[in-house]
């Protein structure tokens, strides 16, 4: 085709998504140094008592760490630790749990979840106190846990502050907070990039229960629920076979987690990504027709974009439609992309939007 | 421990369990070398249609073939997908999915699981054609879908007449079959160690849809179901996220199933790991408290041990009781036990018994 | 209280709801008559035959009707037989079955409510076509039944024109429709009153499945299920005691709708229940606090009343409060509810705004 | 038919199953005064006050007692109340919850019914032990609670003392027991035929939730669930609606209750069918191929019957198959057969087996 013939060259790797990514090498390298001999299943090894310890000292005290295949169950596994029956999860509409995982909370819990309008993807603490105002009420599912995503499904972040303005209205009215935390690298890297940072939103304002997400931070495969207080994880450890969700050669999870927070690498690689998305903003923000007016705070950018110019970006370099009504893509960069990877797909944009 | 000091060096590698072995170096090889640049997500990469080619390839056909997490999820995914509504599956008091999922299937699937009492962990014809009576009273669970485990939890193996003879009575009364291959190696390596051996127990025989195992196979993680019949699986991609098991990197999966398949690797490891337990089973026979008198068929040995050599043995060299009241113990080497383990385990078992 | 003493003599019938009043004489008289002497249980019996042939008459048609013990388990018992898995239902914010079943169809059906914002509690075919725009995208729960309210919980109506234009979407996307006819009297007596009105908005219409509800119209209790194609019921006879609605001593529930279904009781009780909430409407319109300018299309009206007033007024005849934050009240004669009442009512309505 | 002709008349009342049935004249009397005027929905209603103090008088202690539309809802209910996540319901290879309520227990609670072999449908407190050896295991589902049936569904009975020692066991082992009760009239008339007789085989032994059974002594419709202890009620209320088992006009089944407690009518309804079944047992034990040699406990019996003599008697007066494979066939008698009914019956079955 002529005009695809006059696009620059694409660059090394796509904007699809982070979990288009590979894994990060020292990631890769402890997955494959457990490979060694053998080890009893089900997480009694010493990989998972090294990663366990990794996590409580992460978070400075004894935490409960559980060890899943992937951020649905991850999510499930912890909804599942703390609702109670005939209650419901406080959610937004965009929250992956409502829309990205095909019905599984619903099936796996058997659960309502009530989703709330919210313009940001961030709940509010009045939405909260809303919902709860049905508890006591026999006729309607009993809203018991409140679901937050850090960072939300549109790259947005809640501070500590608005994470313990909700956990304190969920707690006042007997409810629970979990987090999903598929992101929970950018948004570290983006919040302070520190340690402190990360409990100062999740265990210090409150949260219970956290879906800690590796896959989109550069590992093979697994993810980890973390509960603050470990009396919650009473039943967690059944409840993980029972949702399909434990990996009997459990040490090869583990390693990858001894590496993913050994000298905070996750929030290392949630840097990278994020600092991608803001080079990858500053870079186009200057074509009025994408809409870039704020930069990124974690590593997604929403453009507007129209065919033509939008299916000649797409089948040069892949990335998704976001909402295909308002004419949005979504450009996610992973850990690996370098400034060339942004530069180069900048280029390709120019192109396209001169030529269209 | 003085007692302690008079056994032989421990065996190199345990008898607990084929899961306590790690994965095979091509198996690993295969996966690092799928961690090159990036691959969009959820199969859409060259590794898993390679993986599916390799799949139809193995059985002939085209079949359809999903990836997911562990053998539990396969079970559940590949149940889900062949019951209706107010179904139950029949099976045997010793499978799998009724004794060792933790209520996983009756949670995911809501569905009752109606386990037949068998010695030998094998249904019957009769058995399946007994449970059919019910099928068309609204009062009970109807029996929709067999479930047969191949190898069984006993060691034990069907032959394809015998397969064949059950999924016969199963679909004249209008119900389907599915087969827990966990160890599907192991039983195609015992019943002829082909392409055409496992077909011939499999597809030939008229399994409707199987859980192919390699967790227990020298994978690091995931699992295979495959439909004979593509139309049998129309739903089969809706239902793995709607059960938790879509990865979202795939070809980490892929990538090992296509080194696991290509030269019949996963026969030869099942060859191996059989082989290891008939060699333990002629290393130990002439103990004849042991009450080994079968050679075993695939890869588990059920010995009967009391203490307190049962305890100095376990303590020495790991294994998992079976059924304590019985006193039975499980040896069940994986695909990576050698001559010299196997020689080594034996002395010591003389050993405890010599000073029991 | 000297003010109460100032109330004029409240109405012998509340206007709480329609399931405050008690059963019809005839219902009640056709009850009583059933029970004499032996009948086989589960529906085999002559009462059951008779209810069931009603049912065929009433919608000129061979459909298939299984009696159920209430409106959840009819919802329930509909949507299970209609739905596949991975499957949501769509229907709006304000439906019975999201807001007022406590959870109820997630628990059974293992499903989502994809509830829609929806002013008037009417769902419109543009929204249905946006909701099927994710069929066949694995990561979402797949749009496969539409749930409407006939009459809604707003008291609105869908012409038969509207039901039969959202049927067209839905069954053109591959979906089905399911009507939660609770009121489903009212909404005959309002949309022509006729069996050829009723049959124009449900059956002809399109749709699939019908929960004819009796409860709210002067039965003891029992609802009905109607599908208008028994191949979609094939299911149907196990899922109703599959999901606990299967009454043993069916006589006494078919005896009710016996004498529902004779000469179009259930219609005359919908009739007397709207022209009361009409009549409550022409006598309360002057108070423009109240803020009634529609006058009701069903048998309820949702009027803003705010305290001392709304307190006193409850505590005089009971009513539920229906948006406390917007100050609104529900009033909802039932088919019991007399000129008098109405009279009674509006005049203490007025004693109290006047009061206040 | 020449040979039909030779039959005696038949009974006035079959003896196909106590739910067979129609109403006691009291109750239904009860049910039908319950027909006047409004009464708030769901509970809040004189009669139903009224009929939880009966509950609490036949119990001698404040219980928290529910009313439900059934029989498999009342167990649901009960179970759901008592059972944690990951758990299983122990019960016998006889039990209604496992055989004859079509899967509802799994799809609702999402739980594994460990059901044991009993010859007798009488659990042993060294099954419940030996079933709880599991639990502390996370690949098996976790023992959580027994469930009983009381009287059995082979019509044989517990003693207060053996419901004594299940439930120690039970309870050291950290499990809870649930009785279904479905014929506790029965059973309450077998064991002494007072309220302390009911109260020391229930409460007095350690049962924490009963189904208690009216449907087959004598209601329309409605049954109640009891917890002894009101603390493990806590959710009850919300679960009720969330199992599809709340029903909006209340005072009907509650009256029912008022009249069944009253004067102990279930006790004298169930001694009433008891007797039917002992003198029948009289009346046919002669007849040696039936193989009646002990008296029922109960309300039932299960002779041996061959064809033609078996269909000639159930074209004649229907009663049920039992076990197709031996023969056997179930004789019920409800409350209402009478000395009349049993010699007509069982000249029936004189000239039935003479002719054959």
């Amino acid at each position: 085709m002529a005009r695809a013939s006059s696009m620059p060259a694409a660059p090394s790797r796509m904007l699809a998504s982070d979990n288009a990514a590979g894994a990060h090498p020292l990631v890769m390298e402890s997955l494959v140094r457990a490979n060694a001999g053998h080890a009893l299943a089900y997480g009694d090894d010493e990989y998972t008592r090294r990663a366990e310890t990794a996590f409580n000292e992460l978070f400075d005290r004894d935490v409960r760490t559980l060890f899943v295949y992937g951020g649905t169950g991850a999510n499930v596994l912890a909804l599942a630790s703390v609702l109670q029956q005939a209650e419901s999860v406080v959610c937004t509409n965009w929250s992956h749990i409502h829309v990205d995982e095909t019905g599984a909370p619903e099936r796996v819990l058997g659960a309502k979840l009530l989703d709330l309008p919210c313009a940001d993807a961030k709940l509010t603490p009045d939405q909260v106190r809303a919902a709860a105002a049905v508890r006591g009420n026999p006729h309607h599912a009993q809203p018991g846990v409140v679901s937050l995503t850090q960072a939300t499904e549109l790259g947005t972040l809640y501070t500590a502050a608005e994470v313990r303005a909700i956990c304190d209205v969920a707690h006042e009215h007997g409810m629970l907070v979990h987090m999903d935390g598929a992101r929970i690298g950018n948004a570290t890297a983006s919040l302070g990039g520190t340690r402190e940072a990360l409990r100062s939103f999740t265990v210090d304002a409150g949260v219970d229960v956290l879906s800690f997400g590796g896959t989109k931070a550069g590992v093979v495969f697994g993810e980890a629920v973390v509960w603050f207080d470990p009396r919650r994880a009473l039943r967690a450890e059944y409840l993980r076979k029972n949702v399909t969700q434990l990996h009997s050669k459990m040490r090869y999870i583990s390693a990858q987690y001894e590496a993913l927070l050994a000298d905070d690498l996750f929030i290392d690689l949630g840097r990278a990504a994020n600092g991608a998305a803001t080079a990858l903003f500053e870079a186009t923000r200057h074509l009025a027709s994408l809409g870039l007016t704020t930069p990124p705070a974690a590593n997604s950018l929403f453009p507007t974009l129209r065919d033509p110019a939008k299916s000649r970006l797409q089948e040069w370099s892949f990335f998704w439609d976001w909402d295909v009504a308002a004419h949005q893509v979504r450009w996610m960069p992973a850990w690996d992309v370098t400034a060339d990877d942004v530069a180069a797909f900048a280029a390709g944009v120019d192109a396209a939007l001169a030529g269209a």
